[in-house]
């Protein structure tokens, strides 16, 4: 696998982060994107899907979120300091929710779980970047 | 063509938001998301596309936000009240830096002329939204 | 709301394919991309969400695979007949299981019927642009 | 980082496809969903943007094509092996033409290099899972 620092080193030199920054936030937000996917379809198949509705729509919610947001830092996060900070307050808060209702279901659900730890990740890339961004 | 409120109609019972709160709002946004990646195209097609690489990163940024959006709500806008409300103040904010950087090319190029009603309207969608989350 | 056919005459001077084609296959992918996501939505919020999982499921394919097809229509279609070609056969197969399988639910639920409407008018689009794309 | 392995270990129990034929497809087709997009990001910023239009282009086309395909995976496969079929077609083809258009810069654009490395994996894990659908 490519090192998301090769890629990002590759073309940003005026970027208003640096990779140090990008490279580790786009990390966990890309690991977020598909362990809240992955969690959603787990659950909208699971025995006990009945309970795990909000749960699921949270975490689709949350892909969408987060995926944006990606999207964002992988072009440099080049698009004004404004709306990243404002987008990535989206995304902390989306990954919060998915990670309080999925948190309910991670001793019966392994997928659960692991999607907790890849949410706990990201809300901590989405501070760490904002704090970053700061003047 | 479907109408959207007929379309969500069929579904919202236990929505917070009303459909005559969400179908104008989507229809909004699915203006916008498409406007803004017609105009981007546009813009990186054009001979004096070099002096518009700003305006066309920021259509860029603008159609995955929106779209992020766009897609909360078409679920119910059921995500909770504060995700949703922090993800509409990002959608304003990247529609109006689409808005703001593509109104210089407005008088040159169509596609920037119609790039910049469609932000107008989905800039006021999102504080249209926004006023009716309040409790 | 903007005319796609404005939108698209106001950038499209050398595309293969002409406005009149564009125009109106991504207003029925749009619709499409809208409505299997309302319906997903409303299938897994229901009663019987139980027994219309695969269904829901495959909603959630299909508004993934009309997404691409319909970003790749509306950067005029640009990308090579082969990419194009194959994009949108994907996309027809996409909406005919999603079809079939919301069509056994249209009975009992509005948002299925509508559902089979807007992908049956997206299989139909897609075909036509196939269609349109022979030499 | 979570391994897509243990990810897709914690749902796939009835999956057509086993975790060793998806988890490293979708770790290449992640891999290039993220290379292309830095790569156009990369290209439009650089001081021959107008050159690479074309290719610029391609790879804004092969994101949105990568990412559907991505995500139909991510939901196990399970949507069917017509549709899943027909997606990696489509999807192989967007990386063709990516890495053929990007080849041409690979000598001056390291963005380019390391983007035709991500498409000719991302090719090749089309190829494999096509295979394996195969009954």
């Amino acid at each position: 696998m490519l090192p998301t620092r090769t890629l990002l080193d590759s073309i940003t030199t005026k970027a208003r982060l640096g990779t140090d920054v990008l490279a580790p936030a786009t990390d966990a937000l890309a690991e977020c994107e598909k362990a809240v996917l992955v969690c959603a379809t787990g659950m909208l198949a699971s025995d006990d899907a009945d309970r795990m509705r909000e749960a699921a729509r949270a975490d689709l919610d949350c892909h969408d979120v987060v995926g944006a947001t990606l999207r964002l830092l992988l072009r440099e996060g080049g698009g004004g300091t404004r709306l990243l900070a404002a987008q990535l307050e989206a995304c902390a808060i989306a990954c919060e929710r998915s990670n309080e209702l999925c948190r309910a279901h991670a001793g019966r659900h392994e997928h659960c779980r692991l999607c907790t730890q890849a949410t706990t990740r990201a809300i901590d890339a989405c501070h760490g970047v904002r704090e970053a961004l700061r003047p």
